[in-house]
């Protein structure tokens, strides 16, 4: 690995530093530490503060099957809500999309809230380091083969060798931020709306999840358990929290669902309430030397596919397979094939979060015409097993590792 | 059907007057004269004209089946070419859509041209009227039980009384111009580029259509035999005719083309070549009192999914279907439904032709992330059996008569 040319004090060595401590950077750690990769998170936030985040609550098996094999499957196969189908809403009807009969999968509701949780406790219970509340992050070195990662923590200047550097940081992180401009390109969409979120210690609505088109604007019956529900209201994307009262969601919820779901909403005190934009973004590619990105430091997508999370997992498990091979395989192919076996699927879950966000949302200053294809798309959608399918597979979740073109045109013909 | 008010010499009587004596007027006329029912139908070109128009060449099913109902199934079968796919062409490589194994179905390429000559012949041996160079052609009192159509031919002004007025006259014709603008929606999109095409008789470069997504424009690949081949190439909207020499088209083609399609197309002189711009269009409902539209008549398709005609085809089965009901069964049921049914397989149609010249087309001023798009349904379309098949059923042309919403949920689910 070559001599690290650093001397400031306090210095230590891991094998690979992880930056952010949110599902995806515990994720991480937690499937190196099952190969025996010495790794050290480092998080700008503290514990609680990273738990407080309220986010995506439906894994893919694929995703499932991460946090088994991280040690943290227990409570998730206890408490995880299998879900079998999703319901979409249009013309004051609901239609089912049954994914397990389509595609022989299913879903499992499960909070991000609780996998971090999960991950956290297992963490501490192994032993292995995260580094809270850790300032001035900076990332040196990953174009050498004596990368290193500096911060301060209480006054303290403190540094960190390695092998690699994991960017798990999120899109406003450091990781992305330290590749130099030139070495990266990036593909963004903003949508002209928002997503105002309610979560509420109430009963869902319905036992599967409800997409509801709607004149008046996308509305979204989730939850995270049986007794814990989100909902989520399209708003103009200049539309403030203040505006809100948990009164006003409630009524607005209400006119935007068919009358039977309206009518089976339990309303409650919000436990948190927050306006969120939607974006689509992509920065390629996802290695830099020893620098890899994974989840949102690389990509964002909408929130209407379900796919946030479930990407950041599979990045993370594409990485945590590299490093396999680095260490106990001595074949650096899994590094080099990272950012591209990562991308393939990346680009296809962009696509569906794009496609699903288009096809449920209303956008301003669109014609009549458009509006009419929006519903044809929905007609046919539900009326078709095969446009039915395609948006099933896509919503369980694409393989891992995605054929290539070519071996995919050899299975279609 | 009550006294006729009018009084101009001369004038005639019968059941169906047809307006325009395209491939919708001249099946209708036929469907109807199988099923004992008079009709005349009025054209304001001559016969020559009507034959010179080069347009689509490709058949659903349900159209051959409509065809041979009508009597003119005897050359189509002899010299139609059956494909059981298409193939399409990115990122240099051919990729083949399996009609027939996706869907158990096919389509069948025959010129317009051939289906025109076909009917005009049939009529022409069954000795019904068609009045060519009908000028001032005039609907009126179709909102009554005594419909009226007037016209001059020869300096001498006609009237033709009948129970319906079929309007098959196409997009500019009279037929929808002569409701009342408060009885009628329409619904429109115009897309920033036209079709340049050309004519040849030439072997064409591959047995199936190929179409063409390349950062130069669209290319397609079509043909009307195996010996006479239709290329089009996207153009700016605005370009003009003058600047394509029949060099400069086969040159652009070729560049557009992965290299093996390259390489086999055969070039040779234009038969004809002309410019046609792409608009999606519906005009709600298509029944006034007696008075029905069919065919562009009604709605303008963009040329992408090879569907104006199978429309027009599928709006004039329905139309004989209700004329059938109404002379032999004593029933308006078919009349009354005539709008619906048509409308639900229209707009579902008109889906999957905005969305295939979505997915094909290069579009002005759309930035990279929207190209990425493009290129990640591509992929994902060609290596899903699922998104495939969404694709093949609609090309091979969706049922006449599609299952309601709700007849649909219940297959689905």
């Amino acid at each position: 690995m070559g001599s690290s040319p650093s001397t400031s004090p306090p210095s230590s060595r891991t094998q690979v530093a992880i930056i952010g401590a949110g599902p995806a950077g515990l994720l991480l750690g937690q499937l190196l530490h099952e190969a025996g990769i010495d790794n050290v998170i480092l998080e700008q936030r503290s514990a609680d503060y990273v738990l407080s985040r309220i986010r995506a609550g439906v894994l893919e098996q694929t995703t499932v099957q991460l946090l088994e094999q991280a040690g943290v499957g227990e409570r998730l196969r206890r408490e995880g809500l299998r879900h079998d189908g999703t319901e979409l809403a249009f013309d004051g009807r609901l239609h089912r999309i049954d994914f397990a009969r389509l595609t022989g999968r299913s879903v499992t509701v499960y909070g991000q809230t609780e996998v971090t949780r999960d991950l956290m406790e297992r963490r501490a219970a192994v032993g292995r380091t995260t580094v809270y509340e850790a300032q001035d992050v900076s990332l040196h070195g990953f174009d050498s083969d004596a990368p290193l990662v500096r911060w301060r923590h209480g006054g303290v200047q403190h540094e960190l060798r390695c092998d690699f550097i994991a960017g798990c940081d999120g899109f406003h992180g450091v990781s992305r931020a330290s590749v130099p401009a030139g070495a990266i390109a990036t593909h963004e969409k903003v949508y002209p709306f928002g997503w105002l979120g309610l979560l509420a210690q109430v009963p869902p609505a319905r036992h599967e999840l409800v997409y509801a088109n709607h004149a008046r604007g996308f509305a979204l019956c989730s939850q995270r358990s049986r007794t814990l529900s989100r909902y989520y209201l399209q708003v103009p994307a200049d539309d403030r929290i203040e505006r809100w009262s948990d009164t006003a969601f409630w009524n607005e919820l209400r006119r935007r669902l068919p009358a039977d779901v309206a009518d089976r909403v339990t309303t409650g005190a919000s436990i948190e309430k927050s306006i969120a934009p939607l974006r689509s973004f992509v920065a390629e590619p996802m290695r830099f030397g020893r620098l890899f990105l994974a989840g949102d430091a690389a990509h964002i997508v909408p929130p209407t596919g379900a796919k946030g999370l479930n990407l950041a997992a599979s990045d993370v498990g594409f990485l945590a397979d590299a490093m396999r091979d680095h260490y106990l395989e001595r074949s650096d192919d899994g590094i080099d094939a990272y950012s591209e076996r990562c991308l393939r699927r990346i680009w296809k879950a962009e696509r569906f979060s794009w496609w699903f966000t288009s096809l449920m949302h209303q956008f301003p200053g669109t014609g009549e015409f458009d509006h009419r294809m929006q519903h044809a798309e929905l007609d046919y959608l539900v009326g078709s097993p095969a446009a039915s399918t395609a948006l099933a597979e896509n919503y369980v979740g694409l393989p891992m590792d995605l054929p290539t073109r070519a071996t995919a045109a050899a299975l279609i013909h």
